[in-house]
């Protein structure tokens, strides 16, 4: 299968590019603005996986091109850059393309981070509205902690919550999910249901906040 | 010191009745509109702690008499209650009784639950608006799995956000939590971060609804 991680320079979108180049036999496909980052950063991330011993297929394109090529595109890119994201690939994009957004909406005040919830019910529902009618939306990764998810000597341990209107494409995020040692992926329902998933993102970030000892925090539902 | 579980006859009030006289030194008192219906529940608790050798100060009022008598009173109701149980205690609070609200909103369509935020900005904010000016508020036990928490015999192994704007308070409570076994206490900060907490709640019912084997669930933040 071939992944792409647009925005796969970013935090989240790196991490996810190092776990599934290193956990799954896929192809890992870094897509950014500015192709010659994303071959920049791809060669980084290949660097960093040889010296573990893991040969692995990732390379750098433009957004466009990298989703294209793409069985499942994740759109690792801040809640003010997806529907431009979106419209920047659109054109490569068909139903055999699963598009999986992990983006949330936050504000910040003196108290701590705040959920942002957008006029469209979530950050989720807007990846949706923006992308063709034919290409299936996931959400996905909305609260994995980012660096622990880049640092693959750490046991990542944790649950992404998945939602969708696709059962086909739910079913291609979660098992592609699951090859990723330590991550659990647990089904949420319908895309309607993205919001309280994205709003566990700011809880998580009041939580390191306010506790000693604990940071770069991830959600368990048990 | 002296625990009141008002609503102490409903699910997550019987569970925190439970776990507090098992875990704890502390007289427990369950309250609830109905006296005699609090003296039933308390008799009820009292030999299903009695069975496993716990001796334990388990006594039922109403819920004015009960939050009268508290250093903490626990507003375990629905809430739709809230207001009119902090009417009916009122009187009898002062500045050293802490009252902690569990309590969430939700509205449920087709899809699942979904939260439904209040205009004052969460449903711990409505007890703190409610409550007298001098007495201190703590949102703590929104995300509890009620089932496991009255099964004396299941491990509980799950994280309570407490929120609150009065630090001597919250200390209290996370204290007093954190006695219970398998409890672990977090501090996401001041009451106006509540309503990330609670949105938990309905997602907690859509991933067991949607997962064969998860039910019952609590969150861990690691």
């Amino acid at each position: 299968m071939q992944i792409a991680l647009l925005g796969g320079t970013g935090d989240i979108g790196e991490g996810l590019a190092l776990r599934f180049a290193c956990d799954t036999d896929h192809d890992v496909l870094i897509g950014s603005r500015d192709a010659s980052r994303a071959e920049s950063n791809a060669r980084e991330y290949g660097v960093e996986l040889d010296k573990r011993g893991v040969e692995a297929d990732v390379t750098g394109h433009d957004n466009a091109d990298a989703a294209a090529a793409a069985d499942v595109a994740v759109l690792a890119v801040p809640a003010y850059h997806l529907a431009d994201t979106v419209a920047a690939i659109e054109g490569g994009l068909d139903d055999d393309t699963v598009l999986v957004t992990p983006a949330v909406g936050m504000k910040r005040d003196e108290d701590g981070f705040h959920y942002n919830r957008p006029g469209a019910g979530s950050v989720t529902a807007i990846a949706a509205e923006a992308a063709p009618e034919d290409v299936p939306v996931v959400g996905a990764y909305h609260n994995l902690p980012a660096a622990r998810l880049a640092d693959l000597d750490a046991d990542l341990d944790v649950d992404t919550a998945i939602v969708g209107d696709d059962g086909d494409a739910v079913d291609t995020v979660t098992r592609l999910s699951e090859e990723i040692e330590g991550l659990r992926a647990v089904d949420a329902g319908p895309l309607s249901n993205a919001a309280e998933i994205e709003a566990i993102t700011p809880l998580l970030i009041n939580v390191a906040k306010n506790n000693d000892g604990m940071h770069d925090l991830g959600v368990r539902f048990e």
